[in-house]
């Protein structure tokens, strides 16, 4: 067998900066987008970073998944506000042994797409990345970039490893991609939540960065409560995400250059926030197993006020 | 004894009301203010009001307290950001026998003012109403009115019934002024917190109204977790709002007509806003008792962030 070939829904920030990186390493690479696709088929793809530039003259780029059909790996990397979409855009994408990843942010997510592509197998893929759209396919990767793989179970018990998790991490590895495998998906997603939770919420409400929220000791603080919610409710579901994890990342992100969450990027561009899938699902979660958050759940009812008259313009 | 004389501190929506109808039924009422005296003095204080309009053609204003003097009763309706200027207005108004009553919102402030004039006998004075100062003597007032009256006491005992919460009752009855005596000057207190804490703080995070709030269920609930939270400190404090009250405040809130708290009307006209007073002493307190805060310090630390940016003009 030859190298795995790939389809990466998605051409924003997540999409082109690890496509990209997959196809600079050689891999066979599609992107399937919307309004970037004619950008990307005649002005290639430039993605700068700390971990190297690259630029690619041109890259395959389709609007119809069928004009790609199956691959072995799909990343999937729209926001979870289109996720409906994805009925229609991945089946053709996948045929015997795919390998879909959700590059994507929320709770309960892999779930839902197994149901869709019952032949796959489901990833998560958590990236720590600080990363930016700015012009069709011109990505500005500004600091980490590592992506947490996770293997979805269907009784969501810790999968060990496995030959999917292997393989994607082999082909990442090769492309430059920090890569860590983790045996719980679950956990690796309640991490994920422990930094989007607080920060992307309250760069919304705030209207500000990540800098300022670690700089400023109240806030520091209330976004550690925020974060130790979150922690409990993975202990609670049986996945924590470890004791020292919340102090880790208040750590990284006062290391981290001054970053402006995508949730904000959304809001200043008037677009749907990702409430259902990094708040809503988590919080019922929360809620089924009885753990009290009443930081998030005050923040969830502050986004959601704002979404909604953000976008109706008001 | 002749009919007791009045000075009241502060020309805003509290004070025109207030001082208004104390005037319009025949006290003698000074006023102490800054820039709106001259407005007062040539053109008089009108307010429009549900409980029948007032207009004064004339009133006694000044900016210099020796030019009042010591009076039966002070009425403190200014901000609390302003507090520290009482050290200065209040000791020439206060002679033997004065009543200073603090028509402010907040925590703690009674026993602050009790030191600054440590003859004056000191008394709480919480207003429940929907009022606006829409321009230099002219206010509007929308919706309720009541005014619980509360005697400070050294040690935070309930006072029990007192001479001067019958004087004071007896004079606001007489000027049409709905009065409750309250037995619990603190009980009172955490009571107005009740209400002040959630609608305050969520107005200026959302931008936006009581109406918005209360006629939305996840926002309803939010506020209902910040009402239990402040309920809890009040009764780790030994100073309960009662059972059902936090119930009453929510019901009020839907009854009401839509309404701006004040706090929310100095965030848009970039003034300080009355956070150490309405956030700060009742969650230190709470630290103090070791009553967890979760919602509502989460909050205080969002008003602190956004006050400053406010006013950093940013």
């Amino acid at each position: 067998m030859g190298a795995r070939t790939y389809a990466v829904i998605g051409t924003g920030a997540i999409g082109g900066l690890y496509g990209g990186r997959l196809a600079a390493a050689g891999f066979d690479v599609a992107f399937l987008g919307r309004s970037d696709i004619e950008t990307l088929r005649t002005d290639g793809l430039a993605v700068t970073s700390p971990d190297g530039d690259i630029d690619l003259a041109s890259v395959t780029a389709e609007s119809d998944p069928a004009a790609i059909g199956p691959v072995d790996v799909v990343l999937v990397t729209i926001k979870t506000t289109g996720q409906t979409a994805l009925a229609d855009l991945l089946p053709p994408l996948v045929g015997p042994g795919t390998i879909v990843v959700l590059m994507q942010n929320g709770f309960g997510l892999e779930a839902d797409v197994a149901r869709l592509v019952p032949d796959a197998t489901v990833m998560g893929g958590m990236c720590f990345v600080c990363a930016t759209r700015v012009a069709p396919g011109r990505i500005e990767h500004l600091d980490y970039g590592g992506v947490t793989l996770g293997e979805h179970t269907a009784d969501g018990r810790p999968s060990g490893p496995t030959p999917a998790i292997g393989a994607l991490a082999d082909d990442f590895t090769t492309a430059g991609i920090e890569v860590a495998a983790r045996d719980d998906l679950l956990a690796a997603r309640w991490q994920k939540l422990v930094w989007n939770m607080p920060f992307n919420g309250l760069s919304v409400v705030l209207d500000t960065g990540t800098d300022v929220m670690v700089g400023d000791e109240r806030l520091r603080n209330a976004v550690r409560s925020l974060m130790d919610e979150v922690a409990a409710v993975s202990v609670a579901h049986g996945h924590p995400v470890g004791d020292r994890f919340t102090a880790k990342m208040i750590a990284n992100t006062e290391a981290m250059r001054p970053y402006a969450p995508s949730m904000k990027l959304d809001f200043e561009a008037r677009r749907p926030l990702e409430l259902a899938a990094i708040y809503d699902a988590p919080l019922t979660m929360a809620g089924e197993l009885g753990v009290p958050t009443p930081g998030l759940s005050l923040l969830a009812a502050q986004l959601h006020h704002l979404d909604a008259t953000n976008r109706a313009g008001s």
